[in-house]
């Protein structure tokens, strides 16, 4: 009955991880002899698609599925088993996981749904599996997957009937939390002739999750770029790590992130709470770590397309030759908006060019005009004015249908870009719909891939030139970083504004002058001794808002105003917030007039501390243009946080303003990345809003400060 | 040798216009019987897409084109003659036009290039060739036009290779600018197969341009919506009627508009001047009149599909149903992202389907899960639950490429979707790959349009919900405004602050009040009269700006001051300034603070005045924060302006500030939208920067003015 007589190499069992996609022999629990069946699909894939290690059946319904002989339990397989697909009931999971330890089964699969994804119940009913997968030394991945693939091997662990149609196996990897979704992805990649070689979906993610997968992928020596659907991170330092791992081994990472629009529960107490949704700390790292992050799937195909055909721009710098005049301005415009640089062709270029081509544009874009048609030569031309340019990294073609429509001039414009392609060593990307003759085919075989619209052709483009330049960047500076200081800064009392500040102060933070005055008569002597003007705030664990409630008065003069201030502030906040515990009036020095710039922290659920940075006023809160980076924070960090504000240039003296003193407040980012990492056992929030930044050379005054302790009470 | 014996119905030549999209007989001048040549593709075209009115080549070397009759000229034409085709050199259209003068006919395509796109001389040559077709009463569609199709009758007349492929004719019309990137855009439309009624390339527009054929495409009875693709606009004023006609026909308008990165060449003289770029103008009319503006044609052509299926929803309320948690958190995000709300079920309605389905989400979005596979009736149970929501007005249903790969699974799914549709008669979109099988044939008979993107199908439901909307409030706008007064105002001396004021002031914008002065002693007797603290500037027509040169000082209380401010003012522009015409300096009241906010008028060369509004500071410049519109413009316009700015809150009285007069600021919006029109014929720019917006019901006041004339140099 058994067809599988051949004998086959032994997988490396060590790595559990990898068994996902090189088992060589796997077991599938729940077979059945229903083709279309979740135990049924998985055999008829596994063969269907070629691949050559053992399959064993497991069921004691049959004595055979599909010609492969049926073992009633996993114990019973005779040879080893890298992998195990359930397809049982969630009811029968722990029982078969006992199974598979017992025969040594490294690895399982777990497609039940019934777990975690039910509610309550099925939370604790996973907890539990886990618990045992953990003692038994089983990994999963699982519950509620939809399993793995490697195509390249035909190892189809999944009863996903994305299956029914043929994939092509090639360089490119997805991993998707949302087995659906993964597999409309692969259906997607398919229809653009794009090759996933390995794909996997992690479903409730019990045990083996997202980055452990992804860091996988990018070791993996056969993948260029990494695909990821991502709904939620579940070990914020694992991704990071396999981030840093991606930018090591040079695998582009595209990800497209769900769940924009939940910007999750927000605490109103802080500004930096209130600013900071859960969406934002997920882009943030994603730029700070390097990978790609796109909107849609279509973008994210784009940029596998040109990675499958190996086109990395060296640099921003582009040359455009275009059949059409209008899609030259398109992509001129496409490149303007995404970063790059359409830089001018000499002007003794240009005139040779314009000499032999009177109609054409000829500065780069160059508008080759429908004088193509008649002297198809002139291309050639074009092309090795381009490519003969320093200053041009990446050539984009623009030749929309003709090529597939026109055989002759799609034979020439074809060929002739692929000779340049390959002479001069420079991606070229193609615009056009080629068709599916020959100047498709020997588009593809020339390595140049074609994309249909300019815009998207261009954004593609662009995200991998960011890519190249932010990777060369990202890992210059971790050559360079010095040991990050990471020892913890024990617990403080810092649940009012003067507690919060003399934390800072006490870690290197500038904060105004101040002291705390429990009587009129000590508020007169401590302004006496700051030196007049001179602000009154009340000092209060409980009062965030001081103006809301009347205790605060700025630009006091004299002892007269000082005496009557503190009086009007005990009485406002006797009267609006009678349950108030008052430390006493913080009398405070005026800072002179300078930028003001919120700073803050925010303890993210997935990534720890973030490091929050806007320009003050309504900028950071109602216009959304602030910056947010996972600690630690380098200087070099933090002044391309301070660059990113579309505000920027108030700080260098826009409007005719004074340059303020940027240096300064990156020491300032870097003090509080800092705390961030040293506090971040007890630290949930810190807003320091603001900070007045003073002109150049004078430095920067964090004049209040609010700290949200972990427990939400303040400390 | 001639096949055209039937007789054809005569065409209606009094439109000559329509004489492209619907001539009953057609010369081709310069026919060739080479059938790739530009004499000899129309010919072919016509024949293969079964015109079926009379073809007449015209070549004096042939006795026959294709077993057609030749002529030697279009005089020796027996019939009349609807259209001509120029196929002939630059050099001959001349004398070709005196032949179709004489035979009556009332159009020609000029598909000859050698005119304007070659530079100066060519743009004379086109002069000369217009003139001449105006005193023949000839109109020309061209030259270096690729022609015009209309794919219903077969009327091909384009050598336009494009039409070597068989292209469906459908109820969409595309008018391109460019003939080359047109015939790309309906080679993309048939891929997706979208079906183009009409197709018009304008060329170099020297007599039919853009907003003419648009205008023939919106009255047209068959045609559902129309595509243009638009490099520049010729008659800012056409373009406005066509667009209006467009509203009242309910033909919603897609348009691409390339060229965003040439911002034009700015005038640095007014801020209004600066912020402003050319494209920023064709934006705002096309939101202004109702237009579809996008940046892709990808965009443009989802838009054309639903368009296509007549999917115009009635809101902005979707309803989502899921085979893929991911998909719906996808739809879900590109709906917030869009400006689309999903509104929940009722708790009753929620309660009932969960009892149904446990493991499903059914909040809306319904992530219905893959229980669907098993229990297909369920899907019929949530359709049920949204479509009778009054509150839901498109559905957009989500899966994937399961309804392609599994045929029950498709039947069940769409059959259900289809009767749904039909029987709610709410508009339904789909996201999937249906496949090319029967549940794809279903879809498209079923009237349920599909998309493969969830981000880009959500974008083009929202695109068409917001059309419709903005029709609504437009047509209303119109019906209910008032006649718009454009008598002319007579030029006035503006050309310094002083004098921009005093204008502005005599038509009812109120500004500080402020005299001049030309003796300190003169200043300090004007600052009496206007009370203390007074502010004094330099009023001269060669100083823009004042801050720059010193000649300015704010917050003088006393006469002391004002004396000594005087003096100092004109000894700081005699020193910087030494060749300025002094007029005197300014006495001016102190505005109480307010919220600062920058107001324009611009002349735009295509639109005529446009209004721009912004807030002060770095908002608009900086950040460009601004809205334009093309003036006229009412209240509700202007109103609407402000609404737009991200900073509008500020207005509104955000972060604990006082709201803000915005009604008077209206008033003074519509008084500038009133002398923008005025003074069309003579002032350039004018800039009020900044009028001041006082606590609600103080009004605003504007604090500085100034005024480029059209001359450019303030008068």
């Amino acid at each position: 009955m058994d067809r599988q007589t051949e004998e086959t190499l032994p997988a490396d069992r060590a790595d559990p991880l990898a068994m996902l996609f090189s088992a060589r022999s796997i077991a599938v629990v729940g077979a059945s002899r229903s083709e279309d069946s979740v135990g049924g699909r998985p055999i008829k894939y596994l063969r269907r698609y070629g691949f050559d290690g053992r399959i064993y059946p497991v069921t004691p319904r049959y004595d055979s599925v599909g010609g492969l002989r049926c073992y009633a339990s996993v114990r019973d397989i005779p040879g080893p088993v890298d992998l195990a697909l359930l397809a049982v009931s969630a009811g029968r999971a722990p029982e078969i996981l006992e199974d598979c330890a017992a025969k040594g089964v490294p690895t399982v699969i777990l497609f039940s749904a019934g777990f975690a994804e039910l509610g309550d119940g099925g939370r604790e009913a996973q907890a539990r599996l886990v618990e045992r997968a953990e003692r038994l030394g089983v990994r999963i991945c699982g519950p509620n997957s939809m399993g793995t693939i490697n195509l390249r091997s035909g190892l189809t662990a999944t009863f996903s009937a994305v299956l029914e149609r043929t994939h092509r196996a090639g360089p490119l990897a997805l991993v998707s939390q949302s087995g659906m979704y993964g597999a409309y992805i692969l259906a997607q990649a398919t229809a653009l002739d794009l090759g996933l070689g390995l794909f996997a979906t992690t479903g409730n993610e019990a045990d083996i999750e997202l980055s452990e997968v992804l860091d996988h992928f990018v070791r993996d020596p056969e993948t260029r770029a990494v695909l990821a659907y991502v709904e939620q991170i579940r070990d914020g330092d694992a991704f990071v790590r396999a981030a840093e791992t991606a930018l090591e081994e040079d695998r582009p990472v595209v990800i497209v992130k769900v769940g924009k629009s939940d910007v999750g529960a927000r605490t109103a107490r802080s500004h930096t709470g209130a600013i900071v949704g859960s969406h934002d700390a997920y882009e943030a790292v994603f730029r700070q770590y390097g990978l790609i992050s796109v909107d849609t799937v279509d973008e994210m195909l784009d940029i596998a397309r040109l990675v499958d055909y190996g086109i990395f721009p060296a640099g921003n710098r582009v040359g455009i030759i275009s059949l059409s005049g209008g899609a030259a301005v398109m992509l001129a415009d496409a490149c303007a908006a995404s970063g790059l640089e359409v830089p001018a062709l000499p002007e003794d270029v240009q005139a040779g060019l314009k000499r032999r081509v009177p109609f054409a544009g000829v500065a780069n874009p160059i508008d080759a005009t429908g004088q193509l048609f008649n002297e198809p030569d002139i291309y050639k031309e074009f092309l090795g004015a381009l490519v003969a340019q320093e200053n041009i990294d990446t050539l984009v073609l623009f030749f929309g249908q003709m090529i597939g429509y026109v055989e002759e001039l799609g034979s020439t414009v074809v060929g002739e870009s692929v000779k340049a392609a390959r002479d001069s060593g420079k991606p070229f990307v193609m615009v056009a719909m080629p068709g599916d003759g020959r100047a498709a085919r020997m588009l593809k075989e020339g390595g140049i891939p074609h994309l249909t619209d300019p815009d998207r052709a261009v954004r593609a483009v662009a995200a991998l030139a960011a890519y190249v330049e932010r990777r060369e960047i990202l890992l210059r500076r971790r050559r360079t970083a010095r040991g990050v200081d990471t020892a913890p800064i024990p617990r403080a009392e810092v649940d009012t504004e003067f507690g919060a500040k003399t934390f800072l102060a006490g870690h290197g933070i500038r904060v105004t002058r101040e002291r705390l005055a429990r009587t009129p008569a000590e508020a007169v002597s401590r302004a006496g001794a700051l030196g007049y003007p001179v602000a009154l705030k009340v000092d209060s664990p409980d009062i965030a808002h001081k103006t809301d409630v009347g205790a605060l008065r700025l630009g006091l003069h004299d002892a007269a105003s000082v005496e009557g201030a503190f009086g009007e502030i005990l009485r406002a906040v006797a009267d609006r917030v009678p349950d108030a515990e008052v430390r006493g009036v913080l009398v405070q020095e005026m800072v002179p007039p300078g930028i003001e710039v919120i700073l803050g922290i925010k303890r993210d659920p997935v990534f720890g501390p973030m490091i929050l940075c806007g320009l003050g006023g309504i900028h950071a809160e109602l216009l959304r243009d602030f910056t947010l980076r996972r600690a630690p924070v380098d200087r070099e960090t933090a002044d391309e946080m301070l660059r990113e504000l579309r505000g920027y240039p108030l700080l260098e003296g826009a409007r005719g303003g004074e340059a303020a003193d940027v240096d300064a407040l990156i020491d300032t980012i870097v003090g509080l990345s800092r705390i961030a990492v040293g506090t971040r056992a007890w630290i949930e929030e810190l807003d320091i809003n603001p900070v007045i930044v003073l002109p150049r050379g004078s430095g920067c005054v964090v004049a209040d400060a609010l700290i949200r302790g972990r427990s939400g009470n303040g400390t």
